[in-house]
């Protein structure tokens, strides 16, 4: 008894011992270190982004984004760096006004013409949040809670660009392996306008001795890494119907006016069936068929279907397995109604019949449809739909964004670059993954500079991105730093 | 030539004459002249009231609609009234939370048992209103304009309910006709919360003695001044779908979530045809049939059609003559959708899933229409057409006003002062008119006190109540006192 005891206790000592020496067999890496003695610093950073209300689809918050470009600058130059604040000139409104568009920040870290070049692209501009919406904490206040970082921006994008600046940083303190250049918008969540204009005006300048593009967006599909092929595009459309002049009471006016509420419903039901299948014609039809290989990605990808079901409260999705949830959000299109400008909206009885009243939708586009071919499709169809009701008033449809879709080679060198720095940095292989999320400017890059484009999220599974209490862990954000700096390294070896 | 000058200056000088005569013939009446010598007062009064934001149907503004109903008892108490405000207890929120309910102002000026006692009701809650919404002025502060005097409840029902207390003010100056009695509420716009309540409770004392109710809401039908016999009455409903604990991404989560806005966009639509006709089982066929002595009655008010059209920039009603317009807006029920809670709403393009969404509607009720039936009717269909859709989600429907229509004898003594308190005041015959809004205490008050009542609206025809730039006119304000003292006078005399 006393001698098995022993050996137990020694086999305990074994095992310590040899965690010990497994430990300490790895140098710390000293950007590693840097990160990690940082990481205070990098969190206070990421609190003074999100302060601001970098709303870019609100034109009364345009100074917010403004300034946030004039931030981000700041950052960089800070750093040692240069950063140009690149004027992009004037948004043109539906309403006909115009709107100067946040400067574009070109900046640069590292100018040493031996090593490689990547340019890292994100967006400091946010999607709308309230209180109000639902949010348990102000949105627009960074807070901690539980390892989680909450704020408006914190995964989308503010918290995801941040990283690779900060490894910047990091890397400095030792030695840059590679030329960071940024190119940050301001104009991301409503569709990029100017981008692509200033890409093509500095193609031959900026992005000539750029060797590689990473795209710091996105999020991954589990609590793994994740490195991404492929992205939806985006068709946005304003159905607006007018029947007044102004909004009308509905005890004195109900039941003589052809209600542009009425109108709207009709046209809003007619886009979809009540499954949410797409019923505008050529929307189906132009997706690329599903080839065996492509199938074959899917099975190995971790994602629990049912966990994600649960995590979002649905109470069913509407496919039945893990493949064809994943096809479904990665490569076939869906069309979203988001609500209704105009109508009543708020808490309580308002007894009014709204006046004009735009509905908002969306439909997510995959290979082989084109923006131009899809908006073409909608407004054909609702003009025949309206037609269809017969009805006296001012309708009219407009696509305000529309962004094709993006696809790459998940084996070409930035991956193997990516694989590498995931395994240092969190110790384990990546998903190769797509998003049903849109990035409008990744295929304008390839497009315009003819150079290749990574993906790589740091952003969670659940950060709720474009909803309420969106977060990032404090480990993607400070572990994803890591990322960022082992990524420069392992590239710069390739 | 000389001749026909002096001619000419002679007939000039004679009409002149005659006109001097004209006007000393009639003894100016000393109650109209204080009204005119104090018209900036009353207009000072009115901007008092405005200035409140006592919006009843926004539980974050209960204090606002509390600090109007202090301010109505503070006046009345200044004219050496007397005034109660009355506790009614709490309002029950849908959330299952509760609020104060708004205190009944019960007021009383002039106490002579041998005259008699017209009780005044009235409500100085309003409706919501927003700069944004797309007023020229500041809603709450009431702003003249060309003899217009805009703001929120200037025309409903601050705006209506204080030229009777400045009659009072007025007939006090020479000798009150009659007690005046005040019942003013603050929760009118939502449904009178807790009023029938009250008045059952005060029946045998504080209406014990009132031997005629006005209500002082309502509008005119034309420029002429009107009395009102009928008014519709209205069932709001709360449909609401849930299909996520949050709102979600639509580029991540579009495609495999049953969207709780394409559920709710279908009920929405289920509910009427494409030009507004109701399609739920049951309303069209509990309307009172027309009788043929009812039709009469339409052909003589003035009430230009299209004029109506144009004021609000219709491009067509859904009649085509005065009379079926009159019918529609007054004595057949009408659905109005007025808009969604919980989704999109603002300006720019948001790419959310919105995960629970309340649509709001509401049908106006007329004879023989009976709310709990409406209710079961409208529950019992829209559950049907969810059952259909085959929905995973949660969907609930419930009325949240419930308000019976109100029909009296156009041909009592009540009405007969009227016309004459409107010769005198306004030198012309009223229009006998319906209106299509709801005034869900003019049944309870019948009901429960067994008084009858008349409506003197004092509102304009194009007033804008619970629209955009809502006001009520200089003379509308200023001449209603004079018809409203007048009316006290004349009912007197009877």
């Amino acid at each position: 008894m006393t001698m098995l005891l022993f050996q137990i206790g020694l086999a305990i000592l074994t095992i310590l011992l040899l965690k010990d020496t497994c430990g300490a067999s790895v140098t710390p890496d000293p950007v590693f270190q840097y990160i990690d003695a940082n990481q205070e610093k990098f969190v206070q950073r990421l609190k003074e982004w999100v302060v601001i209300k970098s709303d870019s689809s609100d034109p009364s918050l345009r100074n917010e984004v403004h300034k946030m470009m004039e931030i981000t600058a700041e950052l960089i130059k800070t750093l040692g760096g240069t950063a140009e604040l690149v004027d992009i000139g004037l948004q043109q409104l539906p309403s006909g006004e115009t709107l100067k568009l946040p400067s574009v920040v070109l900046g640069q870290i590292g100018q040493d013409p031996d090593k490689p070049t990547l340019c890292i692209y994100g967006h400091t501009d946010v999607q709308p949040a309230r209180k109000e919406d639902g949010w348990d904490t102000d949105p627009y206040t960074l807070t901690e809670i539980n390892g989680n970082l909450y704020g408006r921006g914190a995964s989308d994008d503010k918290g995801q660009i941040l990283p690779w600046i900060n490894a910047a940083e990091a890397l400095q303190s030792q030695e840059l392996p590679v030329n960071f250049k940024f190119l940050i918008e301001g104009m991301e969540e409503v569709g990029s306008d100017g981008l692509a204009e200033l890409i093509m005006k500095r193609n031959q300048t900026f992005f000539s001795d750029v060797d590689y593009i990473v795209l710091a967006d996105t999020a991954w599909i589990s609590e793994k890494p994740a490195l991404t092929y492929g992205a939806r595009g985006n068709c946005y459309f304003l159905v607006e119907v007018e029947c007044a002049n102004r909004d009308l009471h509905s005890g004195s006016y109900g039941g003589v006016i052809h209600e542009a509420m009425t109108d709207l419903i009709a046209l809003l039901d007619s886009l979809t069936n009540s499954s949410g299948h797409i019923l505008i014609p050529g929307i189906n039809e132009a997706v690329a068929a599903l080839t065996d290989e492509e199938t074959k990605l899917y099975s190995g990808i971790s994602f629990d279907h049912e966990e994600f079901r649960n995590k979002i409260g649905a109470q069913e999705l509407r496919q039945k397995n893990k493949e064809d949830v994943l096809l479904q959000r990665w490569r076939y299109p869906s069309l979203t109604i988001h609500g209704i400008e105009g109508a009543f909206s708020g808490a309580g009885t308002k007894t009014v019949i709204p006046a004009k009243v735009i509905g908002k939708f969306s439909i997510r586009q995959v290979p082989d449809m084109d923006p131009l071919q899809v908006e073409k499709q909608v407004i054909e169809y609702l003009d025949k739909k309206f037609a269809e009701l017969k009805s006296p008033n001012k309708m009219k449809t407009t696509m305000v964004i529309g962004a094709k879709p993006w696809l790459t080679d998940p084996n070409n060198k930035a991956f193997h670059a990516g694989r590498k720095a995931s395994k240092r940095a969190f110790g384990v292989e990546p998903d190769l993954i797509r998003v049903g999320g849109t990035i409008p400017i990744a295929t304008t890059l390839e497009d315009v500079t003819g150079k290749n484009l990574i993906m790589m999220p740091l952003g969670g599974p659940y950060d709720a991105a474009h909803g309420q209490n969106e977060k990032i862990s404090r480990y993607n954000y400070i572990e994803g730093t890591k990322f960022a700096a082992a990524y420069a390294q392992e590239f710069a070896k390739l």
